[in-house]
């Protein structure tokens, strides 16, 4: 396993990938890797010659009063379940590698980054698209993996992609969750014993959401309704969001139906945790 | 030589150029192709295994008061020139191939587009990087050709692929002119003839500025004002900038130095002209 840590030299070593026809997938992450970019890995792995991950907390995609400094960078452990999973390519960049002084350029997508995570986090999906967008001209994949959980951003990612025509194929892989239902998370790190039995009401939430809408319960505003309740009165989480929306264009519903993505955000302690569902009838 | 209309399609010969170790020269253009374009072309076929152009009327980089509708564009005329000047491809769009409803993507540089055309243009940079940022995901080139003419185009562009790690290297050629000086521009063909005979004093100004400067004049303030009075006295056209700038960063200098760009734009009845030069010593 090679561990690049400039720009030039992953470039060099993506034309060689291209030029000998081998198929580039790609996995960017921000590190702390769990099961969850595991799935990404593994399918990543199956489906293409080169295998590349990138490890990079994006600092333009934290709000001021985020938890850029305090989110998890765990270099050796990281380095090891690459190695393990067998990924062929570390892409490791600095801050000043990617994001150096004088830089000026950003990539917007306006509409689909107006509402849920968006509203709650100004500037968070700019700083997801330029970089986003930087990594692709830097490994050119053939494929990118992403993961459901970030259902917003796999939306404006995939936007970005079709309107500025990269040339990459998107491949969404569902969201890997411990046994108890809480999806997997970096920020996960951040609870408590009791916060942490609280987080699994996120998704109870979404469960009984989805039994409740199987009962008929398909205004957007009685199923929120409902799932705040849950959320009230089982945990002291503050709820930033919750979203009935189309999962391609994240505008909202009033009427749910098959398809719809029903999201979340709850602040729960120090962790912000996110989580969603398609409805699937 | 190829006539291709679709992203898809010249993805694919892109790709096939890229897997075959052929070096890729793009020059791109809104058509009414000069002898300015000739020249980028030309270089480009020198340069390159395979030489493409577009040929796009970008409606992003055109204000709503703008000349977009009556931008011209001899589509025969131009494929013939393409030809005989041996393009291996035109890359011919349309623009809801390029700009389709719901498209929701831009790009952006800040800073260097505030200033002289930006400030007088507001939109035009945003329009052209967003779609130049497209034209190099589809083209893929190692090489890209433009203008000096656009001289805060050129450093726009640059900058945009410096940022977004653009794998291609950009190439700057000479700004073309009549024989009486004036630089080739498709927008030359707006003028009547006596506008036709002031618009030479575009480039007569910044060459009288060039000697004055030689003289001794380094304050910026003090050449701008001798070039106004140029124009003032030989033209009836109306000077929208003239300034004294880093070629890299457009901001302005004071005091001029070897290496200054001086830049005007001056609206010569029906058209808008831009034209500068590079301070030698």
């Amino acid at each position: 396993m090679k561990i690049v840590k400039t720009i030039s030299r992953m470039q060099s070593l993506s034309d060689e990938a291209r030029r000998q026809g081998r198929p580039i997938g790609f996995v960017p992450t921000m590190g702390a890797l769990h099961d969850g970019h595991r799935a990404l890995i593994r399918t990543c792995r199956r489906e293409n010659k080169l295998c590349v991950t990138s490890i990079f907390v994006n600092p333009l995609q934290f709000g001021p009063d985020e938890d850029f400094a305090r989110y998890p960078r765990p270099e050796k452990k990281d380095v090891l379940l690459a190695k393990k999973e067998k990924v062929d390519i570390i892409f490791y960049p600095s801050v000043k590698e990617m994001v150096p002084t004088g830089f000026l350029t950003t990539i917007d997508v306006t509409t689909i980054t107006a509402g849920l995570c968006g509203r709650f986090r100004p500037g968070h999906f700019r700083g997801v698209t330029t970089v986003v967008g930087k990594l692709l001209n830097i490994v050119q994949p053939h494929r990118l993996y992403l993961g459901q959980k970030d259902a917003q951003q796999c939306a404006v990612i995939r936007q970005m992609i079709r309107d500025m025509a990269f040339p990459v194929h998107v491949r969404i892989i569902p969201t890997v969750r411990e046994s108890d239902g809480l999806a997997l998370s970096s920020r996960n790190k951040y609870l408590s014993r009791e916060q942490r039995r609280e987080a699994v009401w996120l998704y109870r939430s979404l469960q009984a959401a989805r039994r409740y809408i199987g009962q008929g319960h398909r205004q957007s505003r009685e199923v929120k309704r409902f799932m705040r309740r849950l959320l009230r009165e089982n945990t002291k989480g503050r709820v930033e969001y919750i979203a009935c929306v189309d999962p391609k264009t994240m505008q909202a519903v009033t009427h749910i139906q098959k398809g719809t993505l029903i999201a979340m955000a709850v602040q729960i302690g120090p962790a912000r945790l996110i989580d969603n569902i398609i409805v699937r009838s």
